[in-house]
């Protein structure tokens, strides 16, 4: 199977250089935007209790898709911009968080999960 | 070659759950966490120029690899909460996007682009 | 009593000369630097219930003052840029909220109320 | 003169209290909603350059005056529901910034500035 990432990748790329937006793309503004994307993705669900957060509707379910999908799409253009292989960017991190956070240290406990975050900046 | 959403979905997943922090990755949570790591992103490039962000040094680029990472990883459990198919999510994003944008009509237009960003959300 | 928007604005005025910063202080940089403080507020939020979020302790709340502190002045000091009245904005954005949003047509309804949010953007 | 941010809070009070929307302003939510304004505003500038960030026309003005209305207001209530006295909170802050950053040590220095805003989270 070929790697979604980069197959992502290049239909980006080409969309934009087929409407001259490449000008646009500097890592800054990306960044920006992917912020901006979280947000509206975020904005689906804030004022939702929990539980409803975890039983959207029809309706609910595709708008909460497409932002999903507009918050990937600008994460693989700015690491495509910065030559970040993002696959393995998360395998790295993930065995960063492993050796920080033994699981059989921290489990089930708030307190260790709110300071993992803390220190997972 | 295996599915990588897949596979960091997985390890994702077997990480929380012998931490026992399954508890606290509501979908809302989730969508709050993936801002704040979005910002601290977005926060590596927000005094440097245009410029600078296309030039970072190797520190600064570990940095940022390390927030892309995070971006990542907390969109792939968000979207496995929701049973979420990111990569379809995104080809089917993209068939919208150059629907509404042929670049026969918006190329190399900046008013074109930032309605397309308008109506992009 | 002196109006504290002004009185605080030029405060950061002065600090920042002081420390010769006014270059870094574009207004798309403010806004960056004003998410990214939002986003540090939010976060002290993300992995509590809503009923905690009422509950801080003092070390918390501490934080979180400090979170709001730091939103406020980056709202002021872009504001100053774009010489734009912060308070007289609001009033004016309450009158306009109050006109698209009758009390007696929206009373109690969390569906209306994300409309509202949904065309409040 | 009358406190702007008490006059503010009180309006805002009421009108959440005659809408019944009080129940959806959580302190959780409330930060939730406050960022998702702030990359509202955000937007605003996120295809621009830094020059053209500081020469809004009219109409482009008027759209962020609006959104810093929105921080504004968000951030007064999210402060009201935590008995937070927001003025009071920027005054103690910018004395710890002063304290922490003596302008004659970094003086027109941006990586004193960068570490500044890194230390300032």
């Amino acid at each position: 199977m070929p790697d979604p990432f980069k197959q992502l990748h290049d239909a980006m790329d080409q969309f934009a250089t087929e409407r001259d937006w490449d000008q646009f793309h500097s890592p800054k503004n990306l960044a920006m935007a992917l912020t901006v994307e979280a947000a509206e993705l975020q904005e689906c669900f804030q004022w939702f209790t929990e539980e409803q957060s975890k039983e959207l509707d029809e309706k609910q379910l595709s708008a909460v898709r497409d932002e999903i999908a507009d918050v990937q799409l600008y994460l693989i253009r700015l690491a495509g911009k910065l030559k970040v292989d993002i696959e393995q960017a998360c395998w790295e991190k993930m065995d960063k968080n492993a050796e920080k956070y033994p699981a059989e240290q921290v489990k089930g406990s708030a307190q260790k999960y709110t300071s993992y975050q803390k220190h997972n900046v």
